[in-house]
């Protein structure tokens, strides 16, 4: 299972998981768009045996996305290993590289020649940089990374150039949601360069009151500015979810244990459950467990449940292609079990 | 505690409740609305002195409206004990008289001087004409009603004379409105004199998919053929909506077991419920329980339930006036407290 899912890490009442990726492309070679032929079937060779040469305790796995089911690739796709655009049509040089822990993951012949990821549970925006600039040390000792003394690493899409450094957190935020603060909060932060998206990247709806904040250019600043502004900006976002928690707490206790309890309610007792309304009560339950007003008999984190309402994770429980009904059944009763369960599995 | 709204009697899966009311007045008196001084006293008088003089098994007492207060005349009416416009503003002399199980019960000075009524749970039109009938014979022992060869019994209204009788039933009626089967129902009942209302009478909303189906005049047939008219007309409503259940759990039945579930969880959880939600949702809950989709811990029924969810009923729970947001938090506590009771205080 996904390691950064679980709950833990500092702030992760709020921060639900920390996230740092470096866009790397090897030199003297066109990027993924333009390959022909063989190139990318190079690229992808090259790449794969400079993960061999690592040391032991990575653990990477090459998985080619040409031999992964459909239902699989989306699975990867929810849980933020590969991109939509990568697992769509995948050809035989594309691919990703994940540990067992599904902690560190790389991408292959998406966007860039290579994507290197790393998620970590909580607000740990330095210790997952640490561990991604490990690893990019010990694949730049036998790759020929594309870099520029004036650019800094050079990638296809501009807003990468420079580091090649995309870091964000995934924050639950249903406070600042519920007394409306998010869209000034959003203007305020977009003036420094921080972009806030929706759980699944760019377009997609705000679901769950879960937003993922990350910076908007990869260039101009070393890596440890980057992350060390993120982080600040996170601790600041952290603060105000919090205050703007304590003063519901104050001001609507009861609307709020309704709502929390109401939710919960309908969690436990659906038999049919989209996996917008599902995500919605998610928010709210965690909001009610983090406020004390109710205790989750389940184990499972909140992202491992949000995950739980996805498609491609429903099918892959079901073992083959479901329709939108028999989702949104399955997603009902996956959850359920999941909620309730009491210590199923543990010692 | 209200006899008739214990489940019981014969369907009483569908029919809440049976009722007969007649309507009677003074002869050689004013009707209500046009009495004088102390006309309305002496109407008073003579009927309670008449009650006086009934065999000891009726065990009705006297209650001058005046001098109870406005929160039990509110519950008054949402027990079906006097009408809105008897407890508005009561004067001296207006009053109820009812039995401690509160199965016969007269309005005095209401529209007629007197309004008889028996209520019976469960689809017994026939015994309870048989109980309305005995009684107003005794009263006529000792009472002169006003009486004319040609129309039967006078009263205020025209739509009362004749018998003064009208006959209801209280159904539940939950899969002919899912299925959406009333109102060509309602429309054919129409055209057989057949008058279909809401829970609270005339212009009320239909909620909790609660209808009264009552006869729409008194007049033209003897009572016993109103009250068989009226019997079969229930009896073809029950088996239409055991047909609708019937194709409902055949064609729909997950989506049902999701909508029971739903509303149980809501009920059981929330902390704020207005009147309508709560009337709503126990009607899902009523027809999971009769179609044994669930199991209601709690020993109430739904009309005792229904009750529950009233202003009045609550005010008087409380022992004094409660502001709308007061009610909704004591009526989701309340409901819950007799949803999941288990057999507080039965042997």
């Amino acid at each position: 299972m996904t390691a950064w899912m679980k709950n833990g890490g500092p702030d992760s009442d709020i921060v639900l998981s920390s996230r740092v990726r470096l866009a790397r492309n090897l030199a003297h070679t066109q990027f993924p768009q333009r390959l022909e032929g063989d190139q990318g079937k190079a690229v992808m060779n090259q790449i794969a045996q400079a993960v061999e040469t690592l040391k032991p305790g990575w653990q990477l796995q090459w998985q080619p996305l040409s031999e992964v089911s459909a239902i699989d690739r989306q699975v990867l796709v929810e849980k933020h290993l590969a991109s939509p655009a990568l697992v769509q049509d995948p050809v035989r040089f594309e691919g990703v590289v994940i540990d067992p822990t599904e902690t560190v993951s790389l991408m292959v012949n998406e966007e860039d020649h290579l994507r290197l990821q790393v998620f970590l549970s909580g607000l740990q925006l330095n210790e997952a940089w640490q561990l991604a600039n490990r690893l990019d040390d010990e694949l730049e000792r036998v790759l020929d990374f594309s870099y520029d003394a004036n650019f800094g690493y050079l990638t296809a899409c501009p807003t990468n150039l420079g580091t090649g450094l995309r870091a964000s957190v995934m924050v639950h935020l249903p406070a600042l949601v519920l007394t409306r603060h998010v869209p000034q909060l959003f203007t305020a932060l977009a003036q420094i360069g921080v972009v806030v998206r929706g759980l699944y990247g760019e377009g997609s709806d705000v679901a769950g009151n879960i937003f993922q904040i990350s910076n908007q250019v990869s260039l101009g600043f070393s890596e440890e500015e980057f992350i060390h502004n993120l982080t600040v900006v996170a601790e600041q976002i952290v603060g105000r979810e919090r205050n703007a928690r304590y003063l519901l707490t104050q001001s609507h206790a009861l609307e709020l244990a309704d709502r929390v309890g109401r939710a919960w309610g309908v969690l436990t007792h659906a038999r049919i459950i989209s996996s917008e309304e599902a995500l919605r009560l998610l928010s709210d339950v965690k909001l009610g467990e983090d406020l004390g007003l109710l205790t989750v008999p389940g184990k499972a984190s909140f992202s491992e449940l949000a995950l739980m309402t996805r498609s491609g994770y429903l099918m892959k429980e079901a073992g083959r292609e479901l329709s939108p009904g028999e989702r949104d059944e399955l997603r009902a009763s996956i959850l359920q079990k999941n909620l309730l369960a009491h210590d199923e599995g543990e010692q």
